[in-house]
């Protein structure tokens, strides 16, 4: 029997792709989302480089190009009864967990925006551990946490555990972590909620320290036969992340926009394998009473680097002389460190890594040319700055191109 | 001048004698509760041992008793706005921070409860720290944390932060934390919460993880002059915690309930020597940006030792056989475990510990027994089961006198 899975937060950038690729190996795929990712995009005054369906439209068109069936749900994690009552009509085997608000910036615009993240992601997780001990105990949850959860601790940093050795005893203790906002720290929060959740439930739990994931498309995506299952791409100073930026910037012929030094080094991965390393931890799920993380990136980049590739690529393939800005950095955060992360449970499950090289980077650049005349320079450069308590051009009280 | 603190739940059991203790200290002094303490009685269908009066009637009473005016505000900090005016009208250089949910069986009563208590918790706390930074940014805030947070680690447990070496290099984190329960996660993350903002803003910080509080009146406690100034004695099965459950267990004459083998072992404070430790936290503020973690107890007792302390004082003082009843645990915990605290900040600083004997049993038991006819038996039993995703004679469908 092929495995049942429900993909939260299935619209989203890395959800679609996931469920797709799910479907695509033969697993019976369910969405549930409340569609709040398109909400920031209007209240942020921005959208999607790429022109994204609906999720209705998306899922006529894959019907039609595969002839399966992805059933979508449409529910809000913090309406408790409703998850519970969706988790039993599915029956997952698994639950894919990417239903949070997943942008630092975005967590850091204000009062509100903190105490958004902080009650949608952790209490939403809250609700999701008793649906899921309450109808469907045995399923695996797979639950994305980030890299940035660890901050740059000056040790190597390990797979969600560390052993340690004090005053000659020993102990096996969750990662001390440090992360570098409201919303990583909301990340951690959930896991060691869900810890405890393995320790009194006996959950099974896959816990995803995912790297900041680049690139645009996977191949399950087939954009050039229909644009309706196109993915979405960021690039805006809010939700859009390090490659993905700099790629759109490029073709924008703006300056790529590196904060401070740029020595920031900073755990990656490309889309393709994230929905790779969601398949593996479906198809190797944890034991029961099991905590289990991974660090889900494939190779480490200070940021400076990937914007000199994105230069290098641009004038090369090209024929564009990209520039690159040094800005003032809006994040408290440490810009020469040390960066040391442990990546081997994936590749021994069987992940092969797909890495970044110029040629990665030329196809997303390519990508983003198509979609360039979709794009706004403005919106690439509202940073949020880490200090203040209300951004005020952010906060939604001053719509952006009125500021 | 002396200092201005507001004291954030000043009406409950460890709140109200601060509030006083730090008045007859010639603070300038003011309260801030929503009486949901009170409400939480209501609700489960149980009450204070002691009579105690309303803030008002409390205020009115130490006002004639000592000529002496401690301030009211009534608020739920999740109202963020007048949480922010009131520290603007008042205008504290300290803030003391009790206003959260603090019983572990409370939260663990139901999804509702677990929510309840994570939501009001983080994110009450979340609002404090945006209100001061926005408000009051150099006042220095004192927030009530738990040795429960740090669970029972196999190695010595630091006050807070915790020098690693690891592949050879060297770091200082946060200690890793293993909670027992939903209110303990909340606490833990409270403390990273307030560690990142120390980090972003600058705030001045000292997380006082307590050990569990017995005792039942402190010396500003004037009870036999004033009956309105004393303070709340819980005994429930849900808020009234070892010691001084099992007080009133022995006047009740009703066998003194532990769970399990009664072999854990925690860490204990005399009411006396909280309001004496925050005190002296309020005297030496933490710097600015400083994360300051005190563990505030005072010695190590195993809940076993505990019961059989207060059978001998029964038998050889008051002369009744005090009887022990091992329940099966309730809880997920270890039963058996290493367990060695360090508690040298607050002595440094000054604290003359105020220490557990036969005599202190003495006189929290002569105490019990002023008010013994107020007491339910029935109360003590309510047991909530940590593996129950719903104990459904706690959860509020069921009034327990009807269960």
């Amino acid at each position: 029997m092929s495995k049942r899975v429900i993909v939260l937060g299935g619209d989203g950038f890395c959800g679609w792709p996931t469920a797709l690729h799910l479907s695509e190996q033969g697993m019976e795929v369910a969405i549930l989302d409340n569609f709040v990712r398109r909400q920031y995009d209007f209240e942020l005054g921005c959208e999607s480089a790429t022109p994204i369906a609906s999720l209705a439209t998306r899922l006529d068109a894959y019907r039609e190009r595969s002839g399966k069936e992805i059933k979508a749900y449409v529910a809000n994690m913090l309406d408790a009864e409703r998850l519970k009552a969706i988790l039993q009509d599915f029956g997952p085997d698994a639950v894919v967990h990417f239903a949070e608000q997943r942008a630092a910036p975005y967590s850091m615009i204000d009062r509100r925006h903190a105490v958004y993240t902080q009650r949608n992601n952790v209490l939403g997780t809250l609700n999701l551990i008793y649906a899921i001990q309450d109808v469907a105990p045995d399923c695996h949850l797979i639950k994305l946490g980030t890299m940035g959860e660890y901050g740059t601790p000056n040790i190597d940093i390990e797979e969600g555990w560390l052993n340690v050795e004090h005053n000659g005893r020993k102990d096996r203790v969750l990662y001390p972590k440090s992360p570098g906002s409201w919303y990583h720290l909301s990340k951690v929060h959930d896991s060691a909620n869900l810890e405890f959740a393995c320790r009194i439930y006996g959950l099974r739990v896959t816990d995803l320290n995912q790297g900041v994931v680049y690139g645009a498309t996977t191949p399950e995506i087939k954009v050039a036969q229909d644009e309706r299952l196109v993915n979405r791409l960021d690039y805006d100073g809010t939700f859009g992340t390090a490659l993905n930026r700099f790629c759109v910037q490029a073709v924008l012929d703006i300056p790529l926009t590196v904060y401070g030094t740029g020595k920031q080094t900073r755990a990656f991965i490309n889309i393709v394998d994230t929905v790779r390393c969601i398949r593996i931890a479906v198809d190797n799920p944890a034991k029961r009473g099991e905590f289990r993380v991974f660090n889900q990136f494939t190779e480490q980049w200070s940021v400076m680097a990937l914007a000199e590739l994105v230069r290098k690529v641009g004038r090369e393939r090209f024929g564009r002389e990209v520039h690159i800005a040094q800005l003032e950095n809006p994040r408290i955060e440490k810009e020469e460190h040390y960066y040391n992360a442990k990546n081997t449970e994936l590749p021994a499950l069987g992940l092969d890594p797909y890495l970044l090289t110029e040629d990665v980077v030329h196809s997303i650049m390519r990508h983003c040319l198509l979609y360039k005349t979709r794009c706004d320079p403005q919106v690439v450069k509202t940073g949020v700055k880490w200090k203040e308590t209300d951004n005020a051009a952010l906060s939604g009280f001053v719509a952006r191109r009125g500021s």
